[in-house]
């Protein structure tokens, strides 16, 4: 019997999945390839700022598997330094450029692309990336890049561009080298894709205590560079900042061009349209990881969300396909979590201004909250929101900020809106209580009394 | 216009809620009179084991609210020290005896039932009880006589008997005032009701790690006593525990003198039956709390599981009924949490024993994972496991033992199980992810991809 061919394009983590779930399922009767353009596989991208803050000593150590674990183990045939040039989709066929610059040709029943994601830099800037204290953060080089320049005697100030969760966590890592931090961000909060602006306070906050200043409701006007290198961001009010490393950290785009090349429908999110089975547009080509669209599953609409673990799931959905097994990913919610200083900021579904958007009426409730029982001390406070619809009652979202207990109790609002949970839901969620772990009251049973108070006592459908 | 008069029965936790919530709804429109038999109202029993342990340092502290909150603020007038000694439901009338020892009588239109639970003693043991270093525990004046005992000169050895929830707190607080502690329990696990033996190990190895004398699997016979005091616990297999105090907590059980006397429904459960709105077979009586029975939502069969978030649950939808709102409570997933030692163990739904009781075929994934990306460090270990049906993928039941995340991780499977989401439902779930909280693939994600091994890929139905 001849041997399935499966080609992946990328060596990240949906990459990975996808291939060794190929080989685990079908072991010899596949030949899988993973063409990976870069040193690593199966890396963490999400380590890459605790690298730069020397968190995290080594690179190896954001490895999750060695290659050797993939080559020799799983059987599978990586090919790191390798990337692909072009899909010859008809033909079924890539050609890829090796390391020693020769190129090749490998001809597939089944490809996976899971070609990422790549930092968004607004086109004048793009050039300044030549310069060598100007850095964007997509890769375990770029983290090596910055490691080093930011340890060299003379960097004393780095400005962050960029609020997101990649500028609060580098500025957090910046801080712990030592060095001043200026983050510069074009809306009037931070972390504005994660959070409302009413929810956005003690982020800013526990910033500025660690000594991480904040420029923001002001973008970069421009960059000015002198004796080869980068020296100042000139802000759009005509103020100028100083530093001596820049980061930019102002979103990702899907890496589609070969997508594009080969013909794949490109989804209206701008990355590669695929099924619930992790398949494009071509029945022998599957997409998986931050090159993939997907649904957003309170709204119904197709979404890009480019988080890990949603990766590593549609990498296993696709392997599981191709091997012929039958496997769904349905879509996310768009949990997502960072932290910083110990403040720890998580959100999922819509935010209240999102929500509305999305054509829904958002009503919510906001409420700072013990985490604990009073009279056992420990614990502390969180600041909670909770997100639902006028109309139906259903949830649509919640953030919350505070300690660890802030993230699980938004992870508990995913598991809710994933099966279209009500505020009636949330109030009898059956949480468990004892005084050293939670209060009797949980702050989401709370939060669902405050909503019932605008919505009702009585469930409604 | 009259009075609306609400009688409520018990001052704990449902009996403040129900109170409180007719005076929020209703205002003047309505008096309300809570009967209290002890001294304190709106109290936290969750929290007697660190009284008696010193950790909370008043009983004070172990009140949500004063009673000045309830009778000045809200309004509520509170008889504490006032026992009801029958209810004549057709009359609607109640007799009850003042502090003094006077009687009264009070007539109601509506009367909330929230007499609690009591300790479960069985029958040769009661007249112990007399003595004055035997003890259960389910009072704040029971924790008040005990740790007035405990920190007695003479007092080096307590024996607990029963390693449920009781016995795994109170034998932290008894080392932590420095005592002996042997803790005595028929079966043959520690915490027996909460979780499957293959889970059990860690809670009674942190009992021994710090000092806990252990005898499992073997019941108490018979108490001794000399000179006044209980001396000895004689177990089956004749060997004997000596003894300077002993605890009892071998469970409760609903305190339904006053219901059965009222000729209300007794459900199948020995608790008082009600509607999902908190109504008993009597319109105008209403029950809440420990004392009336539920719905388990994964069984779909009545529950009795006295625990204070669905007592105060009930008590606020019993309150808002009455106060001609619309509310209900539809039931409970038997989430429960203890903690002792730092070691958090949590559970909801059914354990893989009580799955298969229950009808269903059940099947497991039981695995120890860390808590948090292996490159940031912190986190530690967690042993999860994840109960669900071999026939649908239904997800059944969840328990998890370590850290503070094993709780949380219970809570989010205790949202899964309320939605009756299934093994394909908890992969795909969207938990949120960056190194320093949580692993990319979760336990709990980790758990399904377990069971999709015996279960398949493919969601059913």
């Amino acid at each position: 019997m001849e041997r399935l061919r499966v080609a992946v394009v990328g060596g990240g983590p949906a990459g990975m999945a996808a291939a060794s779930r190929v080989k685990r399922l079908l072991g010899d009767r596949a030949e899988v390839v993973v063409f990976e353009k870069g040193r690593w596989v199966s890396f963490a991208l999400c380590g890459t700022p605790y690298y730069i803050g020397c968190t995290v000593k080594t690179l190896d150590d954001l490895v999750y598997y060695p290659l050797e674990e993939f080559v020799e183990k799983r059987g599978i045939d990586v090919r790191i330094r390798t990337e692909v040039t072009e899909v010859e989709a008809d033909a079924r066929r890539l050609r890829f450029r090796r390391p020693d610059g020769g190129e090749g040709v490998y001809e597939y029943d089944y490809l996976v692309l899971a070609t990422g994601a790549r930092p968004k830099v607004p086109g004048l800037w793009r050039e300044l990336l030549g310069y060598e204290n100007f850095f964007t953060l997509r890769s375990l080089d770029d983290a090596e890049r910055i490691r080093r320049y930011l340890v060299r005697d003379d960097v004393r100030r780095v400005v962050i561009v960029g609020a997101g969760y990649i500028g609060f966590e580098v500025a957090e890592n910046v801080r712990a080298l030592g060095r001043e931090a200026v983050v510069v961000e074009l809306a009037s909060q931070v972390l504005p894709v994660m959070l409302d602006e009413d929810m956005a306070a003690p982020a800013a906050e526990v910033l500025e205590a660690n000594g991480v200043a904040l420029r923001l409701g002001v973008g970069v006007q421009r960059f000015e560079a002198e004796g080869g290198r980068v020296r100042r961001a000139v802000l759009a009010d005509g103020s100028a900042v100083e530093g001596d490393a820049f980061i930019i950290g102002v979103g990702v785009a899907p890496e589609v061009g070969l997508a594009k090349s080969a013909g794949l429908r490109i989804g209206e999110t701008g990355a590669v349209w695929v099924d619930e089975r992790m398949r494009t547009s071509r029945p022998e080509v599957y997409a998986a990881g931050d090159v993939a669209e997907t649904v957003d599953l309170v709204t119904g609409r197709r979404a890009w969300v480019p988080l890990a673990p949603a990766a590593n799931k549609m990498g296993f959905v696709a392997g599981t396909n191709i091997a012929g097994g039958d496997a769904v990913f349905p879509g996310v919610v768009r949990t997502s979590v960072t932290e910083a200083f110990g403040l720890v900021v998580a959100a999922t579904g819509l935010r209240e201004r999102d929500a509305e958007k999305a054509g829904f009426k958002p009503v919510a409730a906001r409420l700072e909250a013990r985490t604990k029982a009073h009279y056992v001390g420990g614990g502390s406070k969180i600041l909670l929101k909770v997100v639902a619809d006028a109309e139906t009652g259903r949830l649509l979202g919640a953030q919350a900020v505070g300690d660890e207990t802030a993230f699980w109790r938004v992870n508990v609002v995913a598991a809710l809106l994933q099966s279209k949970a009500t505020v009636w839901d949330l109030f009898s969620l059956d949480l468990g209580y004892m005084p050293k772990v939670a209060p009797v009251w949980d702050p989401l049973v709370v939060a669902a009394r405050l909503l019932m108070r605008k919505l009702g006592t009585k469930p409604r459908g």
